[in-house]
Formats: structure tokens, sequence, C-alpha cells
């Protein structure tokens, strides 16, 4: 399977980036045809997932609206520029020439090094990648539309929650693939449930290039243990809200509202509130009835209990663990914290490098947030949930990288690529 | 010691980039002092490694004019651009507003999401990065400004032979940093000769963020079995170069020469030479007696034995191994393939994706080689010895990366960056 993956990933690389859109395209039009066998698929997983948490079934179902958001998130990937298409200048040559005056560093541009050779860089793609996740059955097709996008093979391991939904959407995207000639193989399904197939693809020096883990920390501990080839973990997502002293308290309630109800069960939702002591009282009594009217259970510290119970919110006492923990449900744990150093120390001991947003309106705040806050999407006024391909502009994602070595975010089809430097002479050596 | 490290590398990254630059500076200026002892302890490694080989003896050696130009290569580092200086723009954003027209996207940047929220990249350093590397005692010194360029902390293990000279290096950069008031635990030596030493650098989750192995095919089997930590690998160098049937003959010769005899013991030097049956006769006719001048071991195809042997070059008979072998000697591996077609296939089964170079006055075989071959730098009509952070304008390098993972050939202080986006706005939520 791995072979194959490979073989049919060097005729993928081969094709221009209009046939690879085109690809795409046949891909969307594929899933729209077979709508009605995949929802009656994703039935079967609901059906049998009857047992999951609410957050997991929300991650689960697939509905006609969000098979339509699916069908435009590819097109919009197929909309976008080649990340494979032309060359570009590597940046500052030192000791060489600068491109000439008055130009800037541009597509096809290249440098000029000390011995007069001419360098430019090129983007290639990885080669296989294989994604395992949990229950969002959509992942596949997404990650299918920016796998063919960069010229890369793509090896799927879903969740068993997802299997049937996942085998009808593969079976749509092999649809699509076969009917403009191009190899099914650039996109298989592993369907074997058992952990070894994980195990197996992670070990597969020299067949996986990247394997890209979606998942809580039994994944994440699998990983840590097995991985053999380069990774890229989209980990755990403890995103935190702080709101400062001088926030503005209707945009601090709907901020915290929406980051922490609009869908819980997804890795950019809020979990962590950091409240400053000053404006805790306010704050918190006009935010304890919002979130209880939503049915959000609170965990609150000490100090935002009393002040939250005065407000006619019932809430638990936090325990410790509360504020490192991903519910991915309507949970929040809530803390008044001692002004933004205390927040940005607690953020640094307990955030998972996801997403952190502050709210205030005192700009030096802000600043001092967005640059000590060491996430991977760090947010000023805003809510958590908008650190997400789509909104940020990248059309689709593979997943939210959580370290910082390749990507750090959402990762859309040019985090798949790699420059290659190409270097033309006419004769030169090494002096 | 690694607490220590990451301690120091947020004291690191708070200093303005002039204040890093002042630093490196320091350094180069206390390595300059320093010099005497730095070659008398290197004497030592040198009079203890009589028994080496050649080529690792000539890596491990010192000599003022090598000093010279490591502390040149330093202050070029100086003088770089700061990584970490301003936004950038993110590049395109669907769905949002592309830059004010007649602009491009430029440093300080920034570009609009679908919701109105404004969104640039900030580079952020990486953490802790640990560096394994054998006999080169100037590697301490180049990855220390790059480090210090990049806001990171540095840990360097060093193999034992050079174990001398790196204690007399490092000794100087702590010198150099005291000075300007930093602290010292920013770039570390490990002195423990034992194995677990590096074993527990590769387990050091949370400790150390990326660990960079340099060397032969005992280190990285190590890092396969042990590491936990992300590693970018400075793999192996068996490189290529391809003389093609329309290759220019004289120029051929020189590149050949160049890239095998230069400096032999260096990952970039020229390992495999693959020569058109077409120009086989005349090429190999003068190749032979010219590297056999300068004591190269030519090991011979069937097809380029009775060539070379015409010319009056002695030479062994190639094993299959010889092919698969990073010789870092005096020793070359030559085979005839029957053109370009036959040269991709061996370079895609034997390369290690460093470098590979084709000779030819064909344009078209030029850009088909460039296209196809997977290596991290690809070159026409130049030598193999050009693939170098100097040569390249990076002015230092922490190492050559063989895999796509992160970086892709040299690595510069850019290269031991991530970008975080940084998201302004004025209360926007999820819709």
């Amino acid at each position: 399977m791995l072979l194959a993956a490979r073989e049919a990933q060097r005729g993928l690389a081969r094709l221009s980036g209009a046939d690879r859109d085109q690809a795409i395209r046949a891909v969307a039009d594929a899933l729209h045809r077979r709508q009605a066998e995949i929802l009656a698929a994703n039935d079967e997983d609901v059906a049998r997932g009857a047992a999951l948490s609410p957050a997991l079934l929300d991650r689960l179902r697939l509905t006609p609206a969000r098979l339509s958001a699916l069908e435009a998130a590819i097109r919009a990937v197929a909309a976008q520029p080649d990340p494979l298409a032309g060359e570009e200048a590597p940046g500052p040559v030192i000791g060489g020439m600068n491109p000439p005056a008055g130009t800037t560093a541009s597509l096809h541009a290249s440098w000029t090094g000390p011995t007069g050779i001419v360098i430019s860089e090129r983007r290639v793609p990885l080669g296989v990648i294989a994604i395992v996740y949990e229950a969002r059955p959509n992942v596949a097709a997404e990650c299918a539309a920016l796998t063919l996008k960069s010229g890369n093979a793509l090896v799927l391991r879903g969740g068993k929650e997802a299997q049937a939904s996942s085998r009808a959407i593969v079976q749509a995207i092999a649809d699509g693939l076969s009917e403009v000639g191009l190899d099914q193989a650039v996109v298989q399904l592993v369907t074997d449930p058992a952990r070894e197939a994980v195990v197996e693809l992670l070990r597969a020096t020299g067949l996986v290039d990247l394997v890209i883990p979606r998942g809580g920390a039994g994944l994440m501990a699998l990983v840590d243990a097995e991985a053999r080839v380069p990774v890229i973990r989209h980990g755990q997502g403890i995103c935190h809200v702080y709101v400062d002293a001088q926030a503005d308290l209707a945009m601090a309630l709907d901020i915290t509202d929406n980051a922490k109800t609009q869908r819980p069960g997804v890795c950019n939702a809020l979990e962590t509130l950091l409240v400053d002591a000053a404006i805790a009282e306010p704050f918190l009594s006009a935010l304890g009835p919002r979130l209880g009217a939503k049915g959000v259970e609170l965990r609150a510290c000490e100090r935002s209990r009393p002040v939250l119970e005065r407000a006619g919110t019932t809430c638990r006492a936090a325990h410790p663990e509360d504020y490192d923990t991903e519910f991915l449900a309507l949970i929040l744990a809530v803390l008044v914290v001692d002004g933004l150093p205390a927040a940005l120390e607690h953020i640094a001991r307990h955030g998972s490098h996801h997403t952190a947003s502050i709210v205030t309106q005192d700009p030096k705040a802000a600043e001092r947030f967005l640059s000590e806050v060491d996430a991977s999407c760090v947010l000023h006024n805003a809510s958590t949930r908008l650190n997400d391909g789509g909104e940020l502009g990248l059309g689709a994602e593979m997943g939210i990288s959580t370290s910082k070595l390749h990507a750090y975010g959402p990762m859309g089809a040019k985090e798949l690529t790699q420059k290659k430097r190409v270097v033309r002479g006419t004769g030169q050596i090494r002096p």
C-alpha cells in the first residue's frame, strides 16, 4: 500500500498545477454526486456511536450543510495558487549580488552567489503523508484536497467511530480521481482498526515521509513511544482567553461566549478563562448567567466562585487538573489572576502552544501579550475560534501544528511542501 | 543544565536584534583573543588523534587561517538581517482583502481575513537546540553565532576526538557572552563522553526543542532508535555528478576534480561519478590521469575500467556497496550509464538527498535533472562543493538537512525560527 502510494505520488508530482486542480474539482464533484450515500453511511456511524459524548457525536455528524461547506472548502483549495509553481529567491545572499535596483524579490526571481552561481528555490512535495485522525470524517476530504494540491500522496487512518463515513468519502474521492485518470493510490484509507496499523505507519521509515497525528493524549503517547518517521503533532488545544483590566466588557463577554460555546468540541475552543482581579466582579457577574443559560458548567477558582454565586450562577470548585484539561465540552475553567504578568505565567505553564487571546483596550498590554505568549496563534480582541485555516485564509487545513518544527498552527497546502535549492552555473567550482 | 538553557533562552529572546548582534561580535572578539589557547588545545586533540583517518584529521585540525575564516563567518552572521525582526504578511488570504493595489507583501505588512481580523506573522525562536557533532571543532562557534542570532539556546555535544578544542572554543564563547552581560547558559557544552549523554538529549521531551545530529550511520541509527524530541538530520552526503553526453569536457573535468579533491572529508564532496556512455571514452581517458596524479582511488564499473586502464590509470572494480558509501576520502566510485534517465534512476535509488550536479550544455537535459532529482541542492554546471551555507549566502550553517521536514539543505539562522500568527481584531467572533 505504501509502495503504491509512493509510486502514485511520483506521477502526481509530474502533473501541472492545472491538472492537479482539475483532480481536486473532480473530487468535489464526486462528493456532491455521492452526498446521499455519504450521509447514509454517516447515519450508520452516528447510530453506532450513540454512547459517545455530545462533543464527539458533534464532530462525527455530517449534515447536508456541512457537506456543502466541505465541498466549498475543497473548491477553494483548487482556486488557490499552485504551491509548487515557479521559483523563488532564497532571500539575501551575503557577498552576492542583490536583485536589480528597484525590484523586489518575487516569484521566478533568483540571486547570484559569491562565485557567480545563480541560486533560486523551488518547492517540492514532501512525498507520502499519513494522517491519523479520530471522529471527524470530513478530515479525509479536506486533507485529500490539500495533498493533491501539493503533489503528495495521502494515507488516511480514521477513527473506528467514523469508519463507514470515511469509507464512503474515500470511495467518492477514488471516483473523482479515476474520472481524471489519476492513480487512486494517491489517496488511500487504512481500514485495519487495530492499533498496530497506526504503529506500522509510525515506523515506516523510508515509506512514509510525514505522519500527522490528530487526537488526544492517548494517540500522542503512542506517537511518543513509537514514531520513527517525521511527525507533526496536531496536539490538544488548551486555549486561553485573558480578560484584561482595560477590556471592553461587552466585547469580552461576546468573545468568551463565542470561544466557549460556538463549537465546544473542537481544538480552538476556549478551555480556561483568565480574568484580571481588577475587573472580575463586573465581568464575571455578567458572564455567569449568560454561560449558565447556555448550559456551560463553570469550574471556578476560589476568587471567582463567590462572585459567580452572588450572580446566581452555580459552579464547581476548580481542581488543579482542570487547568491542564482540554474539555472539548461545555465546561469552562475560570481563574482570577493579578494582572497581565500572572496571566502570561499561567499560559506559559499550562497552555498547549495552540491559541491564546487577550481582550483589552490597552495597546501596550496587547502588544506584550502578542509578543510573549508562545502559541501558534495569538489574538487581540478576537475569538480563539478564529485560529482556523478558513478564517486565516488557508482554505482548508491538514491539522494545527502545536510544535514549532516545520509548521506552527494551521497547515495548508504550502506547509506540505519544502524548498530545494536550484543552482545554475557556468562551470563554477569551490575556490 | 537544560533547565538553565531554557531560562537563559527566555532572556536572550527578549533582547533586541542589535543586542544579539553585539553578543555575536563579542564572541568573535573572544575567539580572536584566545586564538593561541584554542590552537594549543587543538594540537592536543590532533596528537591524541594520530590514528584517525586523514579525512577525520583534516576535519579536526584548526589552523590560524581556519580560525580567521571562522571569525569572519561569525561576523557575517552578526551583519545579517535579524530573523526575528518585524512582521510578515502570511501570503494570500482567501476571501480576505489583498494588500492595497500596487504594493507587494513585505515586512510589516499584514492581511485582512474574512471577518475583518488583521493577520500577520512574527518569527519566534525554536527554544533550546542541541547539536550532536563529531570531529569538527569549529562547529561549536558557527552554531553558537547562529543560535544567538535567532534567539535560541544551544547545547553542544561534540565528539571526543575534538574534546580539548571544543572546551577551549566554548570557554572563549563564554568569555564573550559574559563581557556583554549575557547568561552563559545560552551556549553550553556537554562534556560527558558517554553515549548515554546523547540518548538523554534525544529523550529530553519538553526540555530540548530540536536535536540536530551531524554524523555518520552509527549516530543516525542511535537517533532512529532513541529520539523522542524533534530531530533534523544532518545525514550523510552521497553526492553525485552526472557528466552528460552534451557536457563541455574541460568544465566536466574541473567540476569533477574540484568536487572530489578540494576537501574530500566533508559531506558535499563528490562520492559517485556518473558518466553517459556516449562521452565515457574521451572524458574518462582525461579524468583518470588527472585524478590519479592527485592520489584518488577509482572504483570503477565494468564499462569504465577498461577505458581508465587504457589511459594508464590503475583502478579497482567497484562493488555494489561502493555506490551506497560516503567515502569522505580520496576515493571515487565511477559508473557509466546510458543517458539521463539511467542517471536519474541511479540517483533516486542511491542518493542521500544531499547534492547532485549535472554537467551539460543541453538546457533541456539540465532542466529535467534540476526538476526531477530529489536533493536539497541540485546544480547545473557547478561543483557539489558549492552546496554550502557560505557559498549560498547564509553566512554559516547549523548543518545540512537531508530530510524535508522544516529545512532541506544548509540551515542558517532563519531555519532556527518558526512563524507564529498574530491576529488583531476589534471584537471579531466566529460566525
